[in-house]
């Protein structure tokens, strides 16, 4: 019997941070290492041209990206691993698909709806600023999963119209050229708390306030040395539910760990000792990918290798659906 | 030096009809006969499938307009003759320059326009029945335009749109990455009159007046029969300029022709003799291409071997420039 499909889409719009690898990269390749499935992952480049628009940084993001997967044990070799511009059969669906997309959908898209929230809340124009590539982000979203007949796509809860989406699509493109797409189903990633960033804050690109993934230790003890933490003296009791540092601990450390410095929090435990245990764990856990990392992004004639592989692999599964797609619209 | 590029976009949405045969195909394969440029001309195939969602009237739209054109002489060695869905690398640019392309640009597009008023003419929500298909249309026109480089493309005044777009997205992009697209020109298409239909208004599939381009000869007399005249004597003096009649026949007919039967109509001439004269010149034209579209669309395999060779040749085309332009942006 045919192995589910699992289908990850990555973005490649910024250089990763530990809020991205808690929240995304983590529990995406504990899905890649379940045998029962076939993992498909991929990086979503053609959606970044949307708002990554100078060739230097694009070019760098992708690299970034893969190299990161690759250096934590995203396995090549188990899963289809491709770059969306590898897959042309990606934008023909889309077309396809475009022809059966009301565009009284697309209204409704997240993505457009805040951007035209955002130009209300700045007196603009509803339109300003949006490109047809952010309006049509939907549509390609369900190329994106139904070209491969994905069974399963692991989603954060505001990601989990893309695959509403892509069932409506299925289905009224179903519904006119008859039964050719299976309907996807969204499966709600574990529900991780946010990580916070440096002012405890969610970690985010867009508060400024993030920790790379790869920092080198210098710089990353530098940037947890950062952190907010109160006055509270050494010796006081200190409760571990509202600090930032004990949030980004138990992240990286074990079980046993965690209870320690739980413990160590009730006891009375100097800020800067705390500081120290947390750089320990978040070192520990990525010192080998950070390494792994830094020899891919010298060697990116590998990384287009593994890429290229993973694209023929992918194209030759998009072939034979697309074929069956044209098929059904009279091609 | 290399030729300029003059490309032709051909609607497959319907049968064609005698007012497409002088007013949009005639024209154009008398552009392909000029020596000085390379002639390109498409099926626009995936256009059609906004409109046409019936694999049946899809496929075999295809196949008649393939025919039509190739009976009536377009040369396939020495244009590029292909159509739209046999070269993917179009819709790979179309997603390319939807990332550029403002939505803003897309409200005024008057295709998208003309939907919207009908909807409120008849009270129904704006985008009531709009498709992404329709609504996205002039960025893949675009995409048909600037991948081949064009430098000329013949319109008719309806659609002067599609150019301006294309030479807007071309600098929107230009201006983004750097000089990458020419701006395409276009070229107004010799005025001619409206051919009328049977009932004297434009000859129009909208209007039900039409006649089909290849109607068998019987058929053809029965239809010139049911055109509309006045009911004056056979020997009262009739006025050309008001006669249907003469307008389809002056279509047709050589310089000499058309100054006898001017004369006989100042004479006074019966309107069964006129239709008469008018089946003799319409049956003329296209006697020796009617039977060669019958004989074309008894063997599609030949059709599909030409439009596939001419893929070839456009996809060689097609795959220098796009890879400049994926270069572009990064990839």
């Amino acid at each position: 019997m045919k192995k589910p499909v699992v289908l990850t889409g990555i973005k490649s719009t910024g250089t990763p941070h530990l809020g991205n690898y808690i929240g995304a990269i983590k529990p995406a390749l504990q899905m890649a290492d379940a045998v029962n499935n076939q993992g498909i992952y991929f990086i979503a480049d053609y959606h970044a041209l949307n708002s990554v628009q100078d060739p230097f940084r694009f070019r760098t993001y992708t690299y970034e990206i893969a190299a990161t997967w690759l250096a934590l044990g995203l396995d090549p070799d188990k899963v289809i691993f491709y770059k969306q511009s590898d897959v042309p059969e990606l934008l023909e669906l889309h077309w396809i698909l475009s022809c059966v997309a009301p565009k009284g959908l697309m209204n409704r898209a997240h993505a457009y709806k805040a951007a035209v929230e955002r130009n209300k809340a700045e007196g603009l124009e509803k339109d300003h600023g949006v490109n047809m590539g952010l309006y049509s982000y939907p549509i390609l979203m369900a190329a994106d999963i139904l070209l491969f007949q994905s069974d399963k796509i692991p989603v954060g809860k505001d990601q989990i119209q893309h695959v509403e989406y892509a069932r409506d699509l299925a289905e009224y493109f179903n519904r006119t050229f008859g039964e050719t797409f299976k309907l996807p189903e969204y499966v709600i990633q574990k529900e991780t708390e946010l990580l916070p960033g440096l002012d405890g804050r969610k970690m985010s690109k867009s508060y400024g306030n993030t920790i790379s993934l790869f920092e080198e230790p210098s710089a990353l003890k530098k940037l947890i040395n950062k952190i907010k933490t109160d006055s509270t003296a050494p010796s006081e009791p200190k409760d571990p539910k509202n600090s930032t540092l004990f949030q980004l601990y138990k992240e990286f450390a074990s079980i046993e760990e965690v209870h320690l410095l739980c413990e160590r929090y009730r006891n009375g435990i100097g800020w800067g000792e705390v500081k120290q245990e947390v750089f320990v764990v978040i070192d520990r856990e990525l010192t080998a990918a950070r390494q792994k990392y830094k020899e891919l992004l010298e060697n990116r004639d590998l990384i287009d290798h593994i890429l290229e592989d993973g694209a023929l692999k992918a194209r030759a599964l998009a072939r034979v659906h697309l074929a069956k797609i044209k098929k059904s619209i009279g091609l």
